[in-house]
């Protein structure tokens, strides 16, 4: 690199979605690697309405590796960071930007810093896997940015080092983690299941619990339940691995009573290894068990699931609908037992794809004040105003992408710094 | 019996306490015979402030069995009842009341009627295992009646058919339930581990939740999590036989801190099968979590337990405190985080040895309103008013005894109807 180069910023901006696990992922078997007690599968969650954007990028004129999460600057000294960072650099190689006139060799890049911004289209804190999006998403940017030549699947075992439900954001429809058996972790990846046409007609509807209650941070709870309970054990060697392959077969055969069931039954199972755990956690409050009783009573009165539910390490229900139909129904049923409060925005009430309150009949606030009693609802007066914050309306999605419009990078390209 | 003998009236009054799982039962392997899946050992509550007091009566004049509860008449047509009143009468002996000039011969009892009346001295529907008192109540005072010459042990396996956990009824202090090997449930039967005066430093506070959700019945919780749990099995074959010999040592050597520890873990562990279970059974809410955190909170912070929590199925706590003085500590933390509605009346929020009141200070709604922030607790403005109905104080206390007192029987000496 020569003197006259000083002045090049390099750039490049990726678009990541997150994912929701439909068989759990909970409790490692190597803190450090991050390599899990049993397989998981997810479900990847369309970007438009959920997703990290990362621009990454080096220049000879960065005297540090520098980050910014929605805007403000973070720390880069966490082992996970360091990790996903040096595994990347060490799978650099040479490139070559003949527009710009750069030149990088693979050995460059071990003394080039770089610049990382990150901005999550959808409120951090609400518990909705952002770790999952932002680390798959510096992990893709990232090597893209230096060359590197591994595929999803090998990226996905550097993206599980940030985080390891990041892993299964590297693809897009559905997911698996394969575990592995490799103590050095080289074979814990994910692979594709199914991309997110094989199944399109799942409608995802997230409600975001609001919650006064500071929760366990997923690390510590799965360590605390690693050590402590004594019944994640067998779930993870006698339960799962069965129902790993009976949900491969639910998703291959798009059967969504098998899907539903499986998927319920494992939120519930994970749910019941948190409690397990000394001292116990609770992710799901009242809300959440409210809107489990909600589907599970209409799933047994329509006698074949309609909606599937699935709780993270958190109280957000995430509901997957077999159909347009069904969700639209959903939709009805959840905005009458959880209204906004009065002084509530529909269209800040209602996130992502909002075509759904058409179809719903519910293109106002008088509309949800006038819904009709859900038949699940004995006692019509019981509506749980404020107690979901807001709901966002999603589908199955695609996996990683490049953006190349420009103005959807986050760094300024001749200055590597936040727009 | 000759003609002239048609007017007279036999009766006996008797009490029997309440008791509380630290190991749970969850799970029946005989539905019929209520023979359950696991041991599982209680604390024997005191009669003073929960118990049933059944009087049971016979007469020649009496032309059908009949039951009264808490003053209405109920059926007697259901199995269970049938059960032991079958059980008891193909027990009974030949009675010679010399005062009265009675005799009643074994072969008699086949033919007479009884008259039952049953008294709980607390809230039937609060989820405080009325039907484990009542279940032993009956039992024990128609064995009185008819003269049966089993012991409390065999009496128990009787108790155990009108309800599992009244087996545990039939004695003082700490019981265990043995589940049994026979077929038959013959060897499925109640054991005194130690009596109340042994470990008698404990104090008990009971914290009734307000709850609006309708609860699940524990006998159609427990067949749904046999026959859909993945956990149960493991739970009972693998965890609670080893918990159940610690929990008999730390009984016998009255180590709080393993009682606490295993009274707790074993708490969740049921209440994480009933979330195991399709579909899922939730019987704690964000109320019973809140005093869980608590307790957790103060444990941690002591080094060592203070007080040891367990719920059934219900919102209810029963909490355990190591000794008196730690009690009024729970009771102040208490009564922080759950004051008693504006409306309220102290004497009718703290039941049962109110003597407690006094040693923690708080002898009055301001004093409770004055109460500084427990250590535990971050934000003292969350101060949950009206969600705890009530609380009990109590202690560990005696098995059944016959009253000789006449003003406590329920049933009129000359008519055997209620009076």
């Amino acid at each position: 690199m020569a003197e006259e180069l000083q002045k090049w910023v390099l750039m490049v901006t990726a678009q990541t979605p997150t994912n929701i696990a439909v068989i759990k992922y909970w409790g490692k078997r190597d803190e450090t690697l991050i390599l899990p007690v049993n397989d998981s599968i997810s479900v990847t969650l369309d970007p438009e309405h959920l997703c990290t954007t990362t621009t990454v990028s080096v220049s000879p004129a960065f005297d540090q590796d520098r980050m910014w999460l929605n805007g403000k600057e973070i720390s880069l000294s966490g082992g996970r960071f360091q990790s996903c960072l040096r595994e990347i650099r060490s799978r650099a190689t040479d490139v070559h930007d003949k527009e710009k006139g750069i030149k990088i060799t693979k050995k460059d890049w071990e003394k080039l810093n770089v610049h990382i911004a990150s901005y999550n289209n959808f409120p951090t804190a609400a518990g909705l896997a952002s770790s999952a999006a932002g680390f798959a998403c510096l992990v893709f940017a990232l090597a893209k940015l230096m060359n590197a030549k591994e595929d999803h699947s090998q990226l996905s075992a550097i993206a599980r080092r940030g985080s390891g439900s990041a892993c299964r954001s590297l693809y897009g429809g559905f997911v698996k983690w394969i575990m592995g058996k490799d103590e050095k972790g080289t074979d814990s990846l994910a692979v594709q299941l199914a991309d997110e046409k094989h199944w399109d007609e799942l409608v995802i509807v997230i409600a975001v619990v609001s919650s006064q209650q500071k929760e366990t941070s997923s690390t510590t709870g799965m360590r605390d339940t690693v050590e402590t309970s004594l019944l994640l054990q067998h779930r993870a060697k006698e339960v799962v691995p069965k129902r790993i392959l009976k949900m491969e077969e639910a998703i291959k055969n798009r059967d969504f009573a098998s899907f539903a069931q499986l998927a319920c039954t494992d939120s519930n199972q994970f749910h019941a290894v948190c409690l397990d755990t000394c001292p116990p956690i609770f992710y799901m409050n009242d809300t959440s068990h409210r809107i489990i009783s909600l589907v599970e009573k209409w799933n047994r009165a329509a006698g074949t699931p309609q909606v599937a539910y699935t709780f993270d390490a958190g109280p957000n229900a995430v509901l997957i609908a077999r159909n347009r139909e069904t969700a639209a129904l959903l939709v009805q049923k959840l905005l009458f037992c959880f209204p906004p409060k009065s002084d509530a925005d529909l269209n800040s009430f209602v996130l992502g794809d909002k075509s759904i309150l058409k179809d719903a009949g519910v293109e106002s606030l008088e509309a949800i004040e006038n819904l009709p009693t859900p038949p699940e609802i004995k006692d019509p007066s019981q509506r749980h105003r404020g107690d979901v914050s807001y709901f966002i309306c999603t589908r199955p999605g695609r996996g990683p992408v490049v953006l190349s419009d420009e103005s959807q990078f986050l760094l300024n390209p001749e200055t590597g710094l936040p727009k």
